[in-house]
């Protein structure tokens, strides 16, 4: 069992959030747009707008190629909601939006990508799929966020069909590109292979079934995984509470047509994975489990086991989805870099390779210093981290052939590292600047 | 007849506006969505993101009307178009893109209005309004351009009627607010006083009914105007070319019922404003005016009359939309304060009063320094005249009671003054540090 007081707390009060969000300037909340250029002189203002911008519109309308050359297009990104599913707080529509401004700044200040954060007023799935593909040309990608389940699968399956820019709903591959690079080093750490272990996923919502689906693709094999919802473990043709999304997953593991409890499918597991509820993972499931088990309770706020008690049943590797404990499985290591490196080459899609190789980036980087049970994945924080990333997602796209220009992965290396050095440079400490500033009035 | 030479020049090449819109660190365009706030450790992340904002969403959900005190959706303008009608460049949908950004960079520049650019890709006046209905509530007002008429006109009054954030179609009001201005201080130098001045208004799409209708509001008389489209004068009950915009306005002016054509109509007026198409205004009209004839061409890029023209045929006040003459009739002069007033004051509507307060506060601000034939109107880059014109309008929403806080007038000057004053010293300075870092790579 390791010692508790590895582990880093991030602790804060309500004050301190709200002061975060209010105590701004020029105005509350996160996000501002400024100008790239210069708006100072008369001869400025008739080349950023009447007459002089005619001339960037009609070489746009002759060449709709150079859309990205005179505007900031591709280098956009909207955070879309509908506001049905704010993190662990439900349908609130658009008091959800702190959460949209402030993946909008964490896409902006780790991968230099501008985002805008938008809640539709619109919970109907055919409507809200209307309203995006009338905006999406102003965009070079949609990141779908907290959109309750199954119309989040309908949504960004329709989007996709519909639209030649990615669509990537976050709380699906998001979390289970980081939950993928953090099982790749724990089963390093236990020297387990992944075609060979046994993995039960407890939840089938949009990161439940993402989980399952991508630890397919990364090559657990259906024989091997088991997924559960509340109405037991999914297999082919059962009829309870089903929905086309977990018919498809059905139709990937368990096919023996097995039907037992949570509790018995984890005797014997090797990997124990909840995107589910609170308090779902008895000791007594880790206990029955094989040795070196590995248990993620990615459940927010509170995990389907408390990591003690999880080391107590036995567990040598746990993560969950928080920050005051070891082995975070956070997707903001996820989103940033993967967008990054999908406008810098022109994608038009985000294939599973790319999912693959943004999770094998995480895995990789984070074992250039030494893993261990508690420091499974690197630190969002680590300036390392979305350059190599973003990089690799480039090579993928590449690869898979979707990029549409002729940037190449070691060319998004080095401008990611570049876009980064300026922001770290001189717009970050504009926040002390504002602080002053606002002192001073 | 004016000195040539006082005309101030602004001169461009294509080459000068394609660079100004691509040659931009980190990516072309110009605009960049960047955070206010601290994006640096693990704890900035819990704060701004999962799982701390949670704690600002509640907020927001128990009390909706702290929604601006948590984000930044108060200080924050779509300017929103369908492409349909982008400068004198027609229906060219995205490639229209240019002028929005612009027009963002302009809001943030001049009166630190947050503004983000969305062309929709729907030309539908009603599924386009439901498009903005479902946007709406991100946005403190919406900014609508380049919207084709009659659509725009359809498309304003609805989402005036639908929508409790204040609706303004600049190409409409922005226009007819900043001519207005000009004409104030026209006619003080010619002493002619509004009441009794004989006016003839060529054109009839957005700005030509919204200059005919702010005139009337501002004391024009009815039977001392009229109104001109292709197909001659409007009068209640004409038939050929109406539509219901038109006929608003054709039963508000030319009571008589009079149908002149242009030429005649131009016998004896005091002031002829075009907005309608180069080379409209013959000489022989000008030389039928009134003395101390007061002409505005506003048709861009060409005037309906050049300015050399005009005061050979005898004009005393020649006013175009170009910056390349002296009087020019810049829309810049008016939306970026009235948002600006209008979004500090929060007010639900931007009301007729509000329009006029805007237009007199221009003229009164312009007469400050000496105004004579080719200075009735202040450049846009005047650092004075937002904070005068933004003060101006709250305190007219505050007199028309559409505020929704309790914000004064006298808050608005100041304030606006503080965030141009942190603009322009940390803000600006970042178009050189752009352009070094750019060099240095």
């Amino acid at each position: 069992m390791p010692n508790e007081n590895t582990t880093q707390t991030v602790e804060y009060t309500d004050l301190e959030v709200l002061n975060y969000h209010n105590k701004n300037f020029p105005t509350p909340g996160k996000i501002e747009v400024i100008s790239k250029t210069s708006v100072r002189t008369a001869k400025d203002l008739t080349l950023a707008y009447s007459p002089g911008v005619a001339v960037a519109c009609t070489e746009i309308e002759k060449n709709p190629e150079t859309l990205g050359l005179y505007t900031n297009i591709k280098n956009t990104v909207a955070v879309i909601s509908n506001g049905t599913r704010i993190l662990g707080l439900g349908d609130i529509g658009i008091a959800g939006y702190p959460v949209m401004e402030g993946k909008s700044i964490l896409f902006k200040a780790l991968a230099n990508v501008d985002a805008f954060p938008l809640i539709l007023h619109e919970k109907d799935p055919d409507k809200f799929v209307s309203h995006v593909q009338a905006l999406a040309q102003n965009f070079g990608g949609i990141n779908l966020e907290d959109i309750q389940h199954p119309d989040c699968f309908y949504i960004e399956r329709k989007l996709n069909e519909l639209l030649d820019i990615p669509v990537f709903h976050d709380d699906q591959w998001g979390t289970a590109i980081v939950t993928l690079a953090g099982l790749f080093n724990a089963l390093k750490i236990v020297n387990k292979k992944i075609e060979n272990v046994k993995v039960v996923v407890n939840g089938t919502g949009a990161a439940g079934i993402a989980i399952a689906k991508m630890l397919l693709t990364a090559g657990v094999r259906g024989e091997n995984m088991m997924s559960f919802d509340r109405s037991g473990a999914l297999f082919s043709g059962r009829v309870k509470g089903m929905n086309p999304y977990k018919d498809e997953l059905a139709n990937l593991v368990n096919p023996k047509k097995l039907s037992p409890s949570l509790a018995e499918a984890c005797e014997g597991a090797d990997v124990l994975i909840g995107v589910s509820a609170a308090g779902q993972f008895k000791s007594s499931y880790v206990k029955s489990m094989n040795d070196d088990a590995i248990v993620f309770g990615l459940a927010n706020p509170v995990p389907e086991i408390l990591p003690n008690e999880a080391y107590k049943a036995g567990a040598r590797i746990v993560a969950t989805g928080r920050s005051d404990f070891a082995n975070q499985i956070n997707n903001v290591l996820g989103f940033p870099a993967i967008f990054r490196g999908t406008l810098d080459v022109g994608a038009t899609d985000i294939t599973d390779n790319m999912k693959i190789a943004a999770a094998n980036a995480i895995a990789e980087l984070t074992a250039k210093d030494p893993i261990h049970e508690e420091r499974i994945i690197i630190s969002p924080t680590d300036p390392r981290i979305m350059p190599y990333e973003a990089s690799a997602v480039a090579r993928a796209a590449i690869k898979d052939g979707v990029n549409t220009n002729s940037v190449t992965a070691e060319e998004v290396l080095v401008s990611t590292e570049n876009r980064l050095k300026f922001y770290r440079k001189h717009i970050s400490p504009l926040v002390e600047k504002r602080q002053e500033f606002l002192k001073s009035i």
